[in-house]
């Protein structure tokens, strides 16, 4: 295997970077710092395991989250009608077990998407032979594929890798386990946070992979969490969909939706509870939501041939709807992502995208800022310093933020440049 | 100025190849063969010129339409919100003509948008400056922009440069006049077709301009066409709109809507009457779009960094609308368009970008093909040679076809490959 030093220095200077810029939430005491693997950090009751399985040639290609007894769980799903056989045996599970599950299975190298029944059969195949190794029932297997759409899943060859998998298994395996679930990603993701809530601290983890495909609509590309906390699914899923509709659903790549985005969490119950419309509930749902943007936006550091992480802000428009259809347009407008790439302060293609998405303004009362350096004040007075511009678009992440005057309507996503890079992979990902 | 040798040779090769592969409506005789340029082409009663007026350093950047008499005008423009200053006083000014008009003034170089009042002021200078120096009314003049957004128009260039502009017009300029409106452009687009009227020939003539900021939202960048027949403004106007919906709006090159798009035709009535309700006036419609859709390929033919022209044809949709989604979602897909361009087979990017569209379908009736090879059939099957697809995709123009087997819904759009020359072009464009 090829050394993974670089790709976990990647990893954790953009963890640092990211963390920088942003405010954790109260309750929040503890995050993983970067490329922290010790078990002091992880949820407790789950074991993780991430193997070669020959789907793909020598890297990590099989991932294995297990839940020591039934966990809480939640998940939500791509809304590509296109969506891949794993997406819909994971659908059936979770109500199959009323929402009690031991385990995520889940592969890189093949999407298992656009297979037909055949496909069908072998993610129910899959969580079988996870089933069995495991000792649980394949109702409490939740599946996950990614990779090349339309190609069969090779299932002989994940059945055959279950001992291997079980044996690499451990408490401290989160890295090993991020790294099995990347494509075309250059670094694993994975974050921690301990939460204080009421009867004591709860720890919660996730690992996640993007790099391409990337506009997910309900969940991104995948995402497996995990916490100690003790929590009903009902109330499991109403954070995970709220915490989703900020962090996953805000971030764009390539406003491609991919047919097989998922995020899942699971609850092993051996630490604190989480009582609905508690104090703890709100705390819990913050911490989880913070975890899950920190994710998110290592998807966006890590886009396909990306070079900068960008923020983009929409205030003042009629409601939140239309702040996020104008900031989507804007942060997957080809024009604003290649001067984004070009360090070019074209204000014009911005308002010029804003000016498409469907929200409602008066164009005069346009207003642009990178981070806080006014850029376009209202009646078009754009009398910036290129010189101070250029100082905000030269760095690798900053703050596009556009005013529209004319409500209380607010969206933030997280968008990356589009480089030459991006071509080059995505000209030849198949062959 | 740089010899414009090699910008026309590509401009009549494009046309050669598009042409080999558009079916001609019965009505037209004749079409102007590439590289043309002589008065037997062109509608009677226009004069045309394109100049340098020092908006652009050495290339010609004003180009004027001019009619003899006052001729029944149509336009369709740009529907975003950030819509230019020349837009908004071309509207003004097409219902206080009652679409009688005399002019097009049109500069590139300087999109005169996002200028505010000052933006609306030097518009209307620019249509009265003209008026004065062709002896017409301000009322009668259309006017309109193309370039870098949010910069003020050098409004007196283009006054001082009226001698010139009437020195240099001709009934024969179209090329010049092309040339004149080109922004990133690497060949100027004209075409012109005879069509066989019941009370004589009519000529329709057109041209257009596009490269970047191109997905048209009622009509393209910029188009101006121009006729002989005689035909009121009412009927013109909705032969240009229904024209429209199926050449300019059937276009894409990076989903970006213009702030300036506009299609305009003047109709001097030296020619035949067509008249509302007659087959005269459904031939007239049918070569109109046949001249419209030449140009609307064109652009994108010659979209920016753009090295394949491929036709999006979406069968079985549920009805028209949902095929119009489909059809754009997969020509705006970055990693459809980077698969094309790396001339990859890779079916799976289509159908996720269909599955995302908002069409409704069964993903187990789906069929694409390239061409009239089958690439998938319903129910998964994709046991296509990849041998024969590349033969289709290796060629600079092929059609990509996906039936939803859902109903009767078509639609077709044209749109190009992205390509590293399009990061380029585009991280560099303002400075």
């Amino acid at each position: 295997m090829p050394s993974s030093v670089e790709p976990f220095e990647k990893a954790a200077s953009a963890i640092d970077n990211l963390a920088s810029r942003s405010i954790l939430p109260a309750g929040v005491t503890r995050v993983c710092p970067a490329g922290r693997s010790d078990e002091s950090y992880w949820p407790r009751g789950f074991t993780l395991s991430g193997i070669n399985a020959g789907i793909k040639p020598q890297r990590k290609d099989l991932m294995l989250m297990l839940s020591d007894g039934p966990a809480s769980t939640a998940a939500v799903f791509t809304t590509n009608l296109c969506c891949a056989a794993p997406v819909e045996i994971s659908k059936r599970h979770l109500v199959a077990s009323a929402g009690r599950m031991r385990a995520v299975i889940c592969n890189s190298g093949n999407a298992n998407a656009a297979t037909g029944a055949r496909g069908l059969d072998d993610a129910s195949r899959m969580a079988a032979a996870t089933a069995a190794a495991f000792g649980v029932s394949a109702e409490e297997v939740l599946v996950a594929s990614t990779g090349v759409i339309g190609q069969l899943l090779p299932g002989e060859r994940i059945s055959a890798a279950m001992p291997a998998l079980k044996h690499a298994s451990g408490s401290q395996q989160w890295s090993d386990a991020a790294e099995a679930i990347m494509t075309t990603d250059t670094f694993p993701k994975h974050f921690a946070v301990d939460v204080a809530l009421s009867g004591g601290t709860a720890r919660i983890a996730g690992i996640a992979k993007g790099s391409g495909m990337i506009q997910p609509n309900m969940a991104t590309m995948l995402a497996f969490l995990c916490t100690d906390a003790s929590i009903d699914p009902d109330l499991l899923q109403e954070l995970l969909s709220a915490a989703n509709a900020v962090s996953f659903n805000a971030i764009t790549v390539d406003g491609d939706t991919s047919t097989n985005d998922t995020a899942a969490i699971m609850a092993s119950g051996l630490g604190p509870a989480v009582v609905d419309g508690s104090d703890d509930s709100r705390l819990f749902g913050e911490a989880l939501r913070s975890v899950m943007t920190m994710l998110a936006q290592l998807i966006v550091v890590d886009g396909e041939g990306a070079t900068k992480f960008v923020e983009i802000r929409i205030e003042g428009a009629r409601n939140c709807d239309e702040a996020q259809k104008a900031a989507m347009t804007v942060a997957n407008s080809p024009l604003v992502k290649t001067a984004i790439h070009g360090e070019d302060a074209n204000w014009g293609r911005i308002i010029a995208a804003v000016g498409r998405s469907g929200a409602s303004f008066n164009q005069e009362e346009l207003a642009v800022w990178f981070d806080t350096l006014p850029i376009l004040k209202p009646g078009f007075d754009a009398g910036f310093s290129e010189e101070e511009a250029k100082r905000v678009i030269s760095k690798d992440a900053y703050t596009i933020t556009v005013s529209l005057g004319k409500g209380p309507g607010l969206a933030v996503v997280w968008t990356c440049d589009l480089s030459k890079r991006y071509i080059e992979i995505n000209g030849s990902y198949r062959s």
